[in-house]
């Protein structure tokens, strides 16, 4: 594989909440997404989620708290918990999970997507 | 388990080579690093490995070409490729891979260190 710049990437995604597949790890997808607005209320029963935020704040709202994420900070959410991630302003982010898992998790509903490769 | 400040962290790391934990993500373990000078030639014949450049340059050195990396650029090793991190000036980077692999992979000597949890 080559390198692979972020920024040429996330250049060419203009739609929100779609996940676009940039990089393998093992089993694992390296994937980045442009957030706004507000998701869904999910959990993913069978792994932890990680995201890293590149560009904006993103705020992942759990049941008990909100995490509040700037650039160059991550978080990883256990799985099985409630989580609903929330952008005011656009948000550029790498999520890193298991090859295959769902973005809506056990949710599903109309923002449910397959990530996509990125070429 | 809290937001990790990447910047936070790489704040108190002083030593170059030594891999300082971070984050769990199911058996992965996230890593930060501070690199400067020649690493060693090794490879990692169970699992490939993920570098994600935070601040600086990295060469990382293929047998048949230079990967050179910038950041918010990321570059996945895969499995048994040998490879050998090169770094002019000091690098920031984040490394991901499954929790219990060896820095030097298949070469040992004098830079092996255990991943050390950055608290």
């Amino acid at each position: 594989m080559d390198a692979v710049d972020l920024d040429v990437k996330l250049a060419v995604i203009a739609e929100h909440w779609s996940l676009k597949l940039v990089a393998t790890l093992n089993d694992y997808d390296v994937k980045l997404v442009k957030l706004q607005g507000d998701f869904v209320w999910h959990a993913h029963d069978a792994t932890d989620e990680l995201f890293l935020v590149l560009d904006g704040e993103l705020t992942i709202q759990l049941r008990d708290r909100d995490v509040v994420l700037g650039p160059r900070q991550l978080f990883v959410v256990p799985r099985g918990v409630e989580h609903c991630p929330r952008a005011d302003g656009e948000v550029s982010a790498l999520l890193l999970e298991p090859r295959g898992v769902v973005n809506t998790g056990d949710a599903g509903g109309a923002l449910t997507h397959a990530a996509e490769t990125l070429t």
